[in-house]
């Protein structure tokens, strides 16, 4: 039986102004966990130096992780989750929208030692 | 271009009152973190009810976070970096022995859109 759902987003093709913007990289993340209908523990974004935006969301037996490369138009999201799949999948694109993703590769993993990947 | 190493870890076999210990589970965390030569930019521990712990630590540019399930002496842990590959997998490796784990799954990838997983 699986721990749980992990679903890990890269983007490209997203602004620069967008994936440097701490405050907006915050409210996304925390959209993502809300249209979840999930409850944020704790929040920890650091803006990086010269850009760059590093962010976790810690959700109950759940996270949400941010890292962005805005001089490559990267960011990498780790999205996991013991609750609905349907509407974290649902969240994950959301998130690549409101990032200004041009493509995404998206993966899906079931977490645990005996659970299938 | 990887945007980093992600190596996720599965544990099982690994003792309740291990996993059930927000405090030895911090510092577990901590002390990978460490290890790697890297600073803890932000950490955060939930001990979850009625039994759990779920942590999160921001690394400049990386994470490590871990979600434990002690009724079946289990654990997830993922390990994000944008350091050096071989002090992140004896890292997890440590960690693993740490929480006294009988079996893992350990699996690496490269993050990214364009990055070979």
């Amino acid at each position: 039986m699986s721990l749980g759902l992990h679903i890990l987003l890269d983007v490209a093709g997203a602004p620069f102004a967008t994936l440097d913007d701490a405050v907006l990289v915050e409210r996304v993340l925390v959209d993502a966990v809300r249209s979840m209908g999930a409850k944020v523990l704790g929040i920890h974004i650091h803006r990086l130096s010269p850009q760059g935006v590093s962010g976790v969301v810690v959700i109950s037996e759940s996270h949400l992780t941010i890292h962005t490369w805005p001089e490559r138009g990267e960011a990498a999201v780790d999205l996991f989750t013991c609750g609905d799949a349907g509407r974290a999948r649902t969240a994950v694109r959301a998130l690549a929208t409101a990032l200004g993703a041009e493509r995404t590769r998206i993966e899906e993993k079931q977490r645990g030692v005996d659970g299938s990947r």
